[in-house]
């Protein structure tokens, strides 16, 4: 019974979100159809990160066991040739056997893509949130920093959302001012929270657009309120970028 | 009477091109229709690079006169409030009585992108030419190379096409590779022939998949035959870039 640990790139635009809902297309359904094509059989494929709709992926991790051996660049060619050009694995590898590519996830690393000009560009249109006012890139850069370390981020969950704890390890959250208009936020935790990356880049726009002084990022995390944080972004500026294992998961 | 010059972007990838067509939306007939919601009456827009169906653009330049004054900052505005987000004017400014944008140009430059990998991202498929199989970089920047310099461009241009002279000037020819898979080429010049850029590129590949030395290149350029170039690449990775005017124009 071999498992495997596949890297996935996804544009999300098209899809209801990373998992299998009773309506809509999601990228795990549309994983878990190719691999069933392949086995003859239905086939569980678990993501590290459930993107919501409209998140993009650059690497998102998935794992699936097959009752099969089959050859790693053979998988990435059949799964390929059963999925839309959404939605494509980059590679393949055999994982050690009850790898879960959720469960063992150690890290994560999100990238938001803010357009910071008049104009957007009509390619960067379904990668971006359009930011068209002038933004403090230095006050949002000191706010971002705020959030490294270990801290409760329940309020910059989505209201409602149930897990067990709201603390989470964030290692860096940083702001970073590319040519061509683009404002990028990365940030690698030990795990986020709903909408986490979302409520956060929320906040620090209206730190950018100078609504509020950076400080007010801690009185945000002290609130420990979801109501006191900015808006949830849109998902289209969202990029699942990296998932981090342990070295003896590969 | 004021004459505007507009720097114009847009992803070709859902227009029949830049030209007014019988059938089928054309960037050239948005622009008219928008200016027209302005001047209210008919309004004759050129375009400095009649980009084919697919084709996109960076800055192509278009011109125009209206019967009325208007302060550039507010047509812009006022244009991109009545064209759809796939083309956005990204600037205008006021231009000497009786400019136009493709009889006055004096150069142009269009980049083409391939992507190289087996696995094609799904965020660069709109805007690229898929080549699975390694390419001999080397060897396709050499051919490029020979184009540079006043040539009689016959063998690259679509057959049936009439043009007064085939000869043109090419001031830079040049192919770079850069991280993720992408493959560039650069190509500045006083003019180009009906699909000269995709027929460069397509002769281009054949030399990088080497099935000719980058010698042949000079083979082509002298045989003056369409027959004897590369097929002509897909209009999916052109970008009109740039498009320059003497300084007097602006």
């Amino acid at each position: 019974m071999p498992t495997f640990k596949l890297t996935v790139a996804y544009d999300g635009g098209e899809f209801v979100g990373w998992q299998r809902q009773a309506a809509g297309v999601s990228v795990q359904g549309l994983l878990e159809d190719a691999f069933s094509e392949l086995e003859g059989g239905p086939v569980v494929v678990f993501g590290a990160g459930r993107t919501d709709a409209g998140v993009h992926a650059l690497g998102q991790v998935a794992s699936a066991t097959l009752t099969r051996a089959i050859d790693p660049q053979t998988l990435v060619r059949a799964l390929n040739f059963h999925l839309p050009p959404a939605v494509r694995v980059l590679g393949a590898a055999a994982a050690p056997d009850g790898f879960h590519a959720r469960f063992d996830a150690c890290a994560k690393t999100y990238r938001f893509r803010l357009f910071n000009a008049r104009v957007l560009s009509p390619f960067e249109r379904p990668y971006v949130w359009h930011v068209p006012e002038p933004l403090n890139i230095q006050a949002m850069a000191e706010a971002a920093r705020v959030l490294e370390g270990r801290h409760d981020f329940a309020a910059f969950q989505t209201a409602g959302a149930e897990t067990a704890t709201t603390e989470r390890t964030i290692y860096s959250s940083r702001i970073d001012a590319v040519p061509e208009a683009l404002v990028l936020y990365e940030v690698r935790g030990d795990g986020f929270l709903r909408h986490m990356v979302r409520s956060i880049v929320g906040t620090l726009v209206d730190i950018g657009r100078e609504r509020h002084p950076p400080a007010w990022i801690h009185d945000v995390l002290d609130s420990k309120t979801r109501a006191r944080a900015g808006r949830t972004a849109p998902p289209s500026g969202l990029f699942l970028v990296r998932v981090e294992y342990q070295a003896g998961d590969l």
